[in-house]
């Protein structure tokens, strides 16, 4: 997929976007994520949860590996409505647990968030989402005569 | 749904909520809404599109309507980890166009927002969402030792 500079920007300044998955039931999953992104991939960890719940119990890990298809939503609110935007990136999920890929992953998110110097990524897997299509909305739209 | 009262509060306070909802090939989709809320039932408005989309186009109306299974995500980001939170509301959307329950619905909106005295809701349809399930999730449990 071809993603546009002004998204590839946004991509790398946001700190938190919501991941919105699928049960093998069809019902969605929406969750808060932090995420790093590089040429067409964005990567988010699944640390955040209790230490007490192993990854392959994760419902998100277990929808992506029941439906692949998940789409990332970047936003910003404000109570000016012509100052509202938000970015669905559609994409396929894949969890990886080691490898080049998770390498730059890790990386990534590491280098993004410092937060990971105290709450380390490794050993645990990333879900790595390959972007398919990308659409922009903004609310000037609203204010437009 | 018995929804307690701390998670009453904040669908009271939060201005902005994610709605995801699944489309009839199984895929998902989520974007940020406006809400209001009251006695178990989530309203939110489908008004925030160019006004030369009609309604029944809009991909969230195409796909409540193929499947009524939603979920609505309150959440909060800060750099201080701990802070994080999120609230997931599992809900059946149904689309309202008139009666008590669309002028319920309405009231609230155009109570919670001073925007849509600008921007009038009627006659458009809006989303009444009954909810079914609520997880909430904190990061406190993060830094627990």
């Amino acid at each position: 997929v071809n993603v546009q500079p002004a998204i590839e920007a946004l991509l790398q300044q946001e700190r938190v976007a919501r991941l919105a998955t699928v049960d093998h039931e069809g019902r969605p999953h929406v969750i808060p994520v932090v995420f790093a992104y590089e040429r067409g991939t964005v990567y988010t960890p699944i640390d955040a949860k209790p230490k007490s719940v192993a990854p392959a119990r994760l419902r998100r890990v277990r929808n992506i590996r029941s439906n692949p298809h998940v789409q990332v939503l970047l936003d910003h609110y404000e109570e000016e409505w012509a100052g509202l935007w938000f970015a669905q990136l559609r994409g396929r999920a894949e969890l990886l647990s080691g490898g080049d890929r998770y390498d730059e992953g890790v990386r990534l998110l590491e280098g993004k968030y410092m937060q990971y110097v105290d709450l380390p990524l490794r050993p645990r897997p990333i879900i790595a989402i390959a972007l398919q299509d990308v659409r922009f909305w903004s609310g000037e739209q609203l204010s437009a005569p």
